[in-house]
C-alpha cells in the first residue's frame, strides 16, 4: 500500500498515521517528495487488513493498492494455460469450441431441431436456458426441471455436451445432475453465495462478466470459484453496459488478450447477448477468434421472431451455418483447429 | 408497439410482417409516411409476446414499445404515496427517517455504542451488515447470525429497529426473524430468486439499485416484489458506475422525483455508498433532503479507520452529529419533520 | 510518481528502471515489499516529464502519480474562495444568482419578452445562445452576431448582465465585445484553442463539464484559462452521459462539494441540459443550492413547444415563477440570500 | 414523428396536440390502443422542426423518432462503399492500409527512423501530430509548423503519405498545405466550426469518435463534412470512455460491421488510443482486420519510454514489424490485400 499525505501537515499528524500502519501489520517506510511526504506500507495486502480505510483522516489525500487482489486465478500463480476437459472435449487446447443454441428451452421439437443443426454445422456443446433471469417478473422465465430433461434429451440424441445457466442456490445440484458446464449470467456475476453453490458442484464453470464489472471485479468473482475448489473456471465476456444505444451492449473484446495476460482460465465470447442484433453477431465472431477467444457462445432458433425470448439476437439456421463457414479462414490464421 | 419498415421495401415482405403481428395476438395499423412505413400494432404490450423480435426481419428496421413495462409499482396503479409501518415509525410519511450503523457488524461493543450514538443524534433506525458481499473471497464476509443477535440486542437496548441485507435465499426466514427490514444489496438487485425469497417473508424490503440499472430495471426488480404478494417496498439509491473516479460511484440524486413521479413507493438515499468518501457525505445528505427523499441511510462507525470494511466511507460519531444538526434547517425548507 | 516493478525481475531489469528514472529528471528511492519492488520517483511530476511511459517496459507493472497536475484553480494554491464580479453582481460571495432565459435567442419579442419575466421572479442574469453546437448540421444553428445584438438591447432593457456562448475562435472578440459572461460549452470543454481565445478576451469564463471528462481533466481544462491569464472561471455542471436513458445526461451534483474542496472557483448548476426535461429541472435546483451551488443557470422560454431548439427541457414563465417561489426557504436554509 | 399521450387524458387536451402538430407542419395519423393513444405525425423530420418539444406538454409522455437524421453519410443515400484517393493510394478498396508514426513529432531523427521502419515493415501512410490536445497547459503541446515541416520532409524520404491532427480553425489552411489527411481528434469531434474548416479545405477528412459520442452522433457530426462539400471522410474508432480502468477506454470494434451497415465511408481502427497500453495492440489490430477495418491508425516510436507524450501505448520498431507480419494471415483470411 502507498499512502500519500496531505501537503502542509504537521509532524503530530505524520506520526499518527504512522502509528496507524504499523498497528494494522504493516512496516512503514517513508518518503519526502518536492511536494508531499509518500508513505510505503510493507506487508501482504491480500492477508491484512485493507489501509484504505485511512482515507477517512484528514491528513492524508490517498492510497493506492500496490498487489493484484487475485491469486488463485492469476498467471502468476499458473504459468500455464489451463484446459477444461468437458465429456471428451477439452477447452482452452488448440481447437475452437462453438456453443450454440436457443436462448430458452422452449419445446422438445424446437430444442431438437437446433441441437441437429448446430451438430451438422460443426458446434461441440449445447447452449439452452432452463431458468431464465427476465427483467420482468410477466416474461417467459423458462420450463423450469422440464427444460433440464429435453437438454438431456438432445444430449443423448446428438451427442452435444450441455452448457445451461444457474439462478438459484436452492437449484445448484439439480442442474449439476443434467448439465455439463453451469453457466453464471451476467447478472449474478456477483451473487458470490451462488458462485460458490456453482463451485461446489464439482461440474465446470463458465462465469459471464456483469454488466458493469471491472476486470479486476471479475477475476476476484473466479477467485470465489478457484478458492472454493473447483479450478474448471472460464471467464466469458458478453458484452458491458455503456452510453451507446445502437447496440445492447459494448462487447468488449479487449477482454481476450487481458484476461490471457492476467489469468489462466479459457476466455469464451458470447456475441448473441454483446450485441443484441443477429445482424452482428458474425463480425464480432470472426473478431473474436483473430484475438484468441477459446470458444464462442452463439444463440440459435429455428425461427427468431417466434422465440419465446430475445428473438432479436438469435441467428437462424441458415446465418449460424454461414458463420461456421465463414469463421473457417480466422480459426486456421489464429492457428486453432 | 410500433414497428419501423425499412425504406423501398416489396408489398410482400409489408405484408409478411403484418402476418406475423396478427399472428403473435396485436391488430396492426399501417401508417404510410414521407420516407417510410410505420406500424401500430395495438394489444396490451404486458401480457402478449414481445415484437422486439421482428428486429430479426430485414425489412424491419426498428421496433419500439409504447407502454410502460412495470403495473403495479406504478403510479399510474396507485396514484397516492405508499406508507410503510415499521415497528412504531411510519417511512414515506411526513418524517424524515435518519438508518445509520456500521458497514459490518463486529463487535457487540461497537454495534451499542454506535445505536447509541446514533438514537441520540436522532437516528430511527439502526443499520449493520451481518452478512456481506466481498469483492473478494479474501475479505470479511460478516459474522453471519451471531451479526443478526447483536442487532437484536442492540434493538433491544435503543428501541431502535433494524435494517439489514439478505445475501443467501436459504438465510431469507433467518434474517427476517431478527431484521424489521430486508435490505437487498445493488450487487443482487437483479437476483431475481433472492427478490422473491425476500418479499416471501412479508418483511418491508429495501431495495438498492443496481450498479448499472436503468429506472425502468429497478423499477421491473421491484415489481417482483410487490407481484409476490408483499406490498411495502423502498427504492434506495445508492450511486451508479460512471466513468468518474474521484469517487466510488455517481449518487444520481435525480432519481428522487423520478421514482416519486413514476410510482408510489418511498425513495431513500444512501450517500455513503454513493460517494465512497465520508467527506462528502454531509453535502449530499442536504441534497436528498431538499430534493425530497423519505429516508437517509449512513453509515457511522466508532472509529471508521480501524472498521473491517468499507472504514473509508464511514461517518464518525462526531460527523455524524455534525450532520444531523445541519440537515435541520433543509428538513423544514422540505416542508417534512 | 510511484513505479511498481513486476515480481521475479532481475536486478538488472531494476537497474534500468532505476537508471531511466534518473534520466528523466527524479531521484529513485527503493522499497521491497513482500510481493513487489516499489520506487518512489522524487521530484516535481507538473515540471519532469511523466514517467507513465516506463509502463511500456515489461519490467513495469504500474506507474501511479502522487500529485494532483492542476495548480492555478487549486485550493491549495489559492485558499480563499474566489469571487467574480460581473458588472454590479458578485458571483462566488453570499448571493445565490439564477441565469436564465432561452436556450436559443429566436426574436427580439421572444427574448425580450422572457428577460422581463426572469427579472421580474428574481434572476440577475440572462442566457440565451446565438451560436449554437447542434448535433446535426440540418437543425437551427444560431442567429449569429445578430443575436448578440439582441442580447445587448435586452440587457439595456432590463438590466440584466448577459452570458452566451462562444463557439468558434474566429468569433472570440466579437462575442466578448456583447457578453458579459463567456459560456464554453460541454462539446468545446476540451478544444483547448477556444479555452484560450476565451481566456484572453478577459471576460469571465464559465466552463461546463464535457459530457465524459473526469473531474481532474475538467480542473485542468479551467487550468488553461487561468494559465492564460485569466482569473475569472466559474465551472459549470451540467450532467455526464451514462448508461441511463431516461435522462439525458445524469447531473451529477456531487461536483458541488468536490470542486468546493479542490478548487477556489465558483460552481454553478445547469439542471436544464442535466435534466433535458422540465418536470425534473425544480428538483435538481432545491438539491443544488442544498448542497452549496453559488449559481443555477436555467432554460426559460415563453412557449417551449414551439422553441427552435431544446424545447423539452425549457421552463415556462409560469413554473419558473414558481421554481423562484420554492426555492426561497432553501436558499435561506443554506444561508445565502 | 410518434407522439404517445398519457393514459386518461381529456379529449381537449388530445385535440390540443393534434393542432400543434398541423402547426408544426405534420399530418397527424391516430391509434387508440389498449392503454394509450398513439399519433404518428407524418412529414419529413429532417426539414420540418422537431417535435421532440412536445414532450414539455402535460398530456404528453414519449415523442419517437422514427427516421435517421443523416443523409450523405448514409448507406441509404449511397449504397456503395466510397473510396478515397489519397496520393497514389485508395483507402476503402481492396488493400488494407496501416498509418503508422509516433504520437508527437519530436526530433527530425526521430520522425525519419521511425517513418523508414515502419515503411520497410508495410505501412503506406506515415502519423505523427505537431498540434496536439493536451489535457494538462503544462505538457508538450507539439511543434507545430516546425512539426508540420518534418512531417513533408519525412513524406519527401520515404514517398509515404502524411495523416496529421488538426486542433484550431486557424491553422486549417496552413495544416492542409502540408498534410495529405487531416485528422479531427476524440476531444474536437463535435467541434462542428472546426469539422467545417477542415472540410473546405478539400482534403481527406479522418474523424475520430469522441470519447462519449453515441454512433448517430458521430455519423451526424462526419454529415457536417459530407454537407460542406468534402465527400473524403473515413471514421476512425479509438476507443470510447465507460467504467473500465485497465484500458485507458474501450475500444469498440464492433462499430467497424455498424458503420459499414449505416454509411458508405471507410472505417479505420486506431488501437493505440483504444487501449493507452502497447501489449493489447497487436490483437486488438487482427481482430479489427478480421472484422472488416479499412486501415489501422497505429502509433510506433524508437524509444517509447523517452517519448514526449503518450510513451505507454506506442509500439517499438520491433513490435511493430512483429504486428505486420502476425497480421498477415487475418488480412488474407479477410480477403483483404
Amino acid at each position: 500500500m502507498i499512502i500519500v499525505l496531505k501537503p502542509n501537515i504537521s509532524k503530530r499528524q505524520e506520526v499518527a498515521v504512522l502509528k496507524e500502519i504499523r498497528k494494522l501489520g504493516y512496516r512503514p517506510h517513508v518518503m519526502r517528495g518536492v511536494a508531499r511526504i509518500v508513505i510505503g506500507a510493507i506487508g501482504d495486502e491480500r492477508t491484512h487488513q485493507s489501509l484504505e480505510t485511512l482515507m477517512t483522516w484528514p491528513q492524508v489525500e490517498n492510497v493506492m493498492p500496490v498487489q493484484r487482489r487475485y491469486k488463485l486465478v492469476s498467471r502468476e500463480a499458473h504459468p500455464a494455460n489451463s484446459t477444461i476437459q468437458v465429456r471428451n472435449l477439452v477447452i482452452g487446447g488448440k481447437k475452437l469450441h462453438v456453443m450454440a443454441g436457443p436462448c430458452s428451452v422452449e419445446t422438445e421439437k424446437q430444442l431438437l431441431k437446433t441441437a441437429e443443426v448446430v451438430k451438422a454445422a460443426g458446434a461441440t456443446i449445447l447452449r439452452g436456458g432452463a431458468f431464465k433471469p427476465r427483467t420482468s417478473p410477466y416474461e417467459f422465465q423458462g420450463l423450469g426441471e422440464k427444460g433440464l430433461k429435453l437438454l438431456d434429451k438432445a444430449r443423448k440424441a446428438t451427442g452435444l455436451a450441455i452448457i445451461t445457466e444457474l439462478l438459484s442456490e436452492h437449484h445448484a445440484e439439480m442442474v449439476a445432475e443434467y448439465t455439463d458446464i453451469i453457466q453464471i449470467g451476467a447478472r449474478n456475476a456477483q451473487n458470490f453465495q451462488l458462485l460458490i453453490a456453482a463451485a461446489k458442484t464439482g461440474k465446470p464453470v463458465l462465469l459471464k462478466r456483469g454488466l458493469s464489472m471491472k476486470i479486476e471485479e471479475w477475476l476476484l468473482a473466479g477467485e470465489y470459484v478457484l478458492a472454493n475448489e473447483n479450478a474448471n473456471l472460464m471467464f466469458c465476456e458478453r458484452g458491458i453496459r455503456t452510453f451507446e444505444t445502437y447496440t445492447r451492449n459494448t462487447l468488449d473484446l479487449s477482454t481476450i488478450p487481458i484476461i490471457k495476460q492476467e489469468s489462466h482460465c479459457p476466455v469464451v465470447i458470447d456475441p448473441s447477448q454483446g450485441a443484441g442484433r443477429a445482424d452482428l453477431v458474425i463480425a464480432m465472431c470472426k473478431g473474436a477468434v483473430a484475438m484468441g477467444a477459446d470458444a464462442l457462445l452463439v444463440e440459435v432458433h429455428p425461427n427468431p421472431a417466434e422465440a419465446w425470448s430475445d428473438g432479436a439476437q438469435q441467428l437462424t439456421p441458415e446465418r449460424f451455418g454461414k458463420l461456421m463457414r465463414e469463421l473457417r479462414p480466422f480459426i486456421q490464421a489464429a492457428g486453432r483447429e
